[in-house]
């Protein structure tokens, strides 16, 4: 009997047209990274298990996904390695590990996969994509490059195109010197709750934050207001630094090309609870708010203290693709593949017309493909309706056909495959075999 | 004590710039496979246990890195999953599971690590890309596309540029046929050592095939000669069914475009000892023939026989990307980068002159970001040699400096970083502001 072919759970194996629009995503947001200068890094898919898990205990290492060869198995070895469970982790090790082989401040991107032993439910994926950047400075890193990074997220999330968004940020100096100046203690507590504004009503974070200060009320009063409004507020040092932070990330990310609609102060965002010390970030698309933020991130003090005694500050943004493409896909989004070119990564399909003419065919896709264009030939001898009823579909945009009777004229027919397009119904055209390059060029646009 | 930053054993992480180039080889690969119209396939890292092991034991299984989470490693389970240590294996378990939605001939392409515990040795790679096209037909698969392989691979590394290369092609069956003809038996053992012909002193070779055959010195002398010569040797059936299947994939894969010159019938490939039925590749690069063959494959049978009934035949070949990189980075043919702009992603770094004007740069960076090139910010306000410093060791061609003075005179200057070149002195020039664009393209060529 054979085995059933399956995979584990909690993994996304798409169908090679949704392959094909995911691929294209991935391909967009490295073509963003580029555009602003980051470089590329790729690290091993698994760490040493000491260097992984550098704190012990914790939700994390219940996650991780231990890894041991055959033979360390059978001798009972603890497992020596495990699969990356984030992007961070790897990029402080990496950092630290060639520092001085680096230019700082050093710009990656890394867009790999990285694994989470979740417990197996809709929406939660043991292995997924993250494309991260990050900008990491030697002791210190101006704040200019806390702009760059929603800027950049502005210029993949247009060419992505999938619909208004909204890049929303906010400075965790602020809120820490606004608690200080309202006499607040349990910072994390508070900010906890100031997370959920805008999730549940205000009325009831106000009540739940009743329980650590009597300025309750004032804290979510002053947050729920424009930010112009917040810089007549009288608060102390760490207040005012936060506020002149904030205030100079968002006008060098106007100056940077990023429009007033997609940008905006919010200053109930937290984002963590101790990672993150300045710039904090939030993405949401403007017509699907449930799908929570896209893309976050923000500025952290120093990025590789268990590895290195250097000061490494750094800011970073990620987005988590494997999850948003998924959603996007559930939605029809993306990968729909309405247009047979959306599907297909061969241009035109070369038909097999008549046996003797074989080789006939592979100088014609030769001839098409030193022009640039992508073509498939069809291999075998099979009637012309199941030739087609593979191009139709494969989703090829144009089939070209080459018989006897064609070649005698000195012709070649060009069929177009793309249906259901009222500028472009299903025809076929003669052309003269010598402007079949030419005029394949043109019906492609 | 900070823990030490270090990678496990047998991967290849590569600094900043070598991976640009990396990823820059494996792009033009990708873009070489969809020349062709195949189409991407990624499937999960791990794979269950036993739909991976479908044979049990073996050398294969010793090297197999399992993976469990911590939850189950505690309660004393064997690994559910394991690393794919292939993406043969992967592929016949995707085309089985998703075969009623794949249109046959299935042509896919598939660009992912795998994972070996190899011991560790120099050249030896516990993590390494492969580079897998195939194309797999229900029940049969026309001849014809075992010429296309050869051609993709003509294709892709014409435009990787390594140098001069030869791909060599083979037949099985007609090896067989020639075996049967003249009364050989042991047809494992004799193919083994017909396998070393060229690596070996023919002589040599001869003398241990005359372990098993009164014949050898006539099978070596057939083999050592000019495929045409073969022609007039008087076969059983299935060799004549070999010959012609040679000759007909030899004659196809010129018509697709490849030169002689590239292309050679060379009856001593075997390939491996018991997957391959018909055509048989390997590929050299003609001056570091010791790096063997750099991308190899073949015609087989029955793709996915531990998963479905179907019959799926199929043809393939591989490139390994990560050994292959690493090696030619030791010769110094890739990842050298001579000339700056082949280690930086960004064509232009705006420089920090003057703090007054910081927004300035920001518009500037937006202008050229707009006009599709890759612009980097200098963040902070250093010195302008340290600037310069940080701008020659990232490779950038070209910087943009913007002071006060320039701006009252309605000018920016550019200054060329690319040294060196004879023809392209490092220099500065002046260009009135309004043409920033058109000049940073043009110098850019």
């Amino acid at each position: 009997m054979p085995v059933q072919p399956r995979t584990p759970q909690g993994v996304l194996e798409l169908l090679p047209p949704q392959q094909l629009a995911f691929q294209r995503m991935l391909d967009t947001i490295r073509r963003g990274f580029e555009r602003f200068g980051f470089l590329p890094v790729e690290t091993p898919v698994f760490e040493l298990t000491d260097v992984l898990l550098t704190k012990s205990g914790g939700e994390t290492e219940k996650q991780v996904y231990f890894v041991q060869s055959t033979g360390a198995m059978d001798q009972g070895h603890k497992p020596e390695m495990a699969l990356r469970f984030d992007l961070t982790v790897p990029l402080a090790r990496y950092v630290a590990q060639h520092e001085h082989q680096l230019n700082f401040p050093f710009r990656r991107y890394q867009i790999q996969r990285v694994y989470r032993g979740e417990r197996a439910q809709k929406g939660r994926f043991r292995e997924f994509y993250q494309c991260d950047i990050d900008v990491v400075g030697k002791d210190t890193l101006p704040l200019a490059y806390d702009a760059e990074l929603p800027a950049l997220i502005h210029g993949v999330f247009s060419e992505l195109a999938f619909g208004p968004f909204t890049i929303y940020i906010n400075n965790r100096r602020l809120l820490k010197g606004l608690l200080e100046s309202l006499g607040i203690e349990k910072q994390t507590e508070v900010l906890h709750e100031v997370d959920r504004l805008g999730k549940i009503e205000k009325d009831e974070v106000i009540k739940k934050v009743e329980a650590f200060t009597p300025n309750a009320a004032k804290l979510i009063d002053l947050l729920s207001q424009p930010f112009e409004a917040l810089k007549s507020f009288d608060g102390n040092d760490t207040f005012k630094q936060g506020l002149a932070e904030l205030t100079q990330v968002y006008e060098t990310t106007l100056a940077l090309g990023v429009p007033t609609s997609a940008l905006e102060v919010k200053l109930s965002i937290v984002r963590g609870l101790d990672y993150y010390t300045g710039t904090v970030y939030e993405t949401f698309l403007t017509e699907h708010p449930k799908l929570g933020s896209i893309c976050s991130g923000g500025r952290y003090d120093n990025l590789a203290e268990h590895y290195t005694k250097s000061k490494l500050p750094g800011v970073g943004i990620s987005i988590g693709a494997t999850r948003l493409f998924s959603q996007l896909l559930e939605m029809g989004i993306v990968g729909g593949a309405e247009k047979p070119a959306d599907r297909a990564t061969a241009q035109a399909l070369v038909l097999h017309v008549e046996k003797p003419m074989a080789l006939e065919y592979s100088r014609i896709a030769a001839e098409l493909r030193a022009a640039g264009l992508n073509v498939e030939v069809y291999g075998g001898d099979d009637k012309l309706g199941k030739q087609f009823k593979y191009a139709d579909r494969a989703g090829v945009p144009l089939a070209i056909l080459y018989g006897s009777r064609e070649r005698d004229a000195g012709h070649v027919k060009i069929k177009d495959m793309r249906v259901g397009d009222a500028s472009m119904p299903n025809k076929e055209i003669e052309v003269p075999r010598g402007e079949l390059v030419a005029r394949v060029k043109q019906l492609l646009g």
